[in-house]
């Protein structure tokens, strides 16, 4: 997917969520433990309700990889069911040498036929470009993550006489591997004190915002400052939307919250993309 | 299984080799590719040939993933038939906030028997800390690894007084987060040069170190700057040894490859380990 046909439907939709499939087996509403594939099927109902009130779905793929093999199998049908024109996102926090990121990318790119993954910036230019080869493709590349251990690394202050932090080298650097056809970048939500000082680094770049709702950060305080004039968020709630509810009516719960974060995002884009 | 237990292993075979079973579906002997699992057969070749050998096993994740689920069975069938005694890495180079990480911890350490996962230290201490909690189950971090890219981040200088590089910060702080028995790191033999560096802070962790060999690393010049009074060292080697012959003695030419880097390594014990 494009970054225009991205835009086009948040537009659309006036959304720009991220629903995030962190489907745990342990979390299924009990009536779904009967079926042939439970994790798939809370899958299909979780997409089937929300599909046209988000523009992106997550699924986070430690989730399917703790269950073995049949959880990769979950994955792939998963994926399956996911219309065409939304914007699917392996966040896999991947990277390697480069001939081990080249399978990796095989692996999201075509054995599954995902739009982005995510990537870990840690070894580097070579480790990053193999996820680079596709147009339509993309890497999604943490730079200040929403947990507390960003502080360890991320916050450390560089040697460069600009005072500048680690995550920013990553944006400067990395931004010279890709335009913003093909890169974004992970901002956490709980980080919202330093989204201009991402902004000033990559004004253009669509940014994939977690840690609103469970993890504290503000969906009006992300959107005031890190939107830009094609929107150039993605907000991912995954716990607040998929654990509505626990019950039978868990799909039509979900829906509900997916409808509040949609409605107060509509307000948010009117508000600040100039566009709409 | 523990640091005492890995050093007698070493100590009985007279090596510190971690063949690394990067298998290439691709790559197959043609007489392999009618079996039923030609991958596994690979494997389980390989490791009855080079199993007195090596004191380690590194299947990097990647090739398996990129297969699908029946990359995953492959994985899983290759995991029983590697002997107890032998050390096994699952090189997933993971990370991801805590509840995340839990995930990945149970995928390779339970849903899997692996001994140790590699682990990216961008995310911090959550992000990490979650692969330690069983005994005798390790991380291995990556510090300063053994590609081009590494130069890009790891080898920032940091505004701390002191002009230590980012992957010193990483050993620095890391070694606050667990011991020498549990914690491991990656140094890629292509560092020779600063493994005195590294060893200054962490001088009694097991290095697991890739890159020699094809990526041109001397196993000469790690060993006599890396290896402390426990060995200290695991050196790996995956083409050199899996890809000696692409014949029907791939298994044989393996042997012969491991044999080589095994009687160099004893050479290398006698002259640098004081207990040998």
């Amino acid at each position: 997917m494009t970054r225009e046909q991205l835009f086009e439907q948040i537009l659309k939709k006036k959304s720009y969520l991220c629903v995030g499939l962190d489907t745990d087996p342990k979390k299924l509403p009990q009536h779904l433990l009967d079926t042939e594939d439970p994790v798939f099927e809370f899958n299909r109902q979780i997409i089937e309700a929300t599909a046209d009130l988000c523009v992106a779905y997550k699924p986070n793929i430690a989730f399917y990889e703790a269950q073995g093999p049949q959880g990769w199998v979950s994955l792939e049908k998963t994926l399956q069911v996911i219309p065409e024109n939304i914007f699917t996102i392996a966040d896999a926090k991947r990277g390697d040498i480069g001939n081990t990121s080249e399978l990796y990318a095989r692996a999201f790119f075509e054995t599954m036929q995902f739009d982005s993954v995510t990537v870990a910036p840690y070894m580097g230019a070579d480790s990053v470009k193999p996820f680079l080869v596709q147009e339509g493709k993309w890497v999604i590349l943490l730079a200040l993550t929403s947990n507390a251990g960003s502080q360890d690394f991320q916050m450390l202050r560089l040697e460069d006489g600009n005072e500048e932090y680690l995550f920013e080298q990553v944006l400067r650097t990395s931004a010279t591997w890709a335009t913003a056809d093909q890169m974004m970048y992970v901002i956490g939500a709980t980080q919202a004190e330093y989204v201009q000082r991402v902004r000033k680094l990559v004004p253009n770049h669509f940014l994939l915002v977690p840690g609103v709702g469970a993890q504290g950060g503000s969906l009006e305080d992300i959107s005031r400052l890190g939107m830009n004039q094609q929107c150039g968020l993605l907000v991912n709630s995954a716990r607040g939307i998929i654990y509505a509810s626990s019950g039978r009516d868990f799909a039509a719960k979900a829906r509900e919250a997916a409808l509040a974060v949609q409605r107060e995002m509509e307000v948010c884009l009117e508000q600040y993309v100039r566009h709409v």
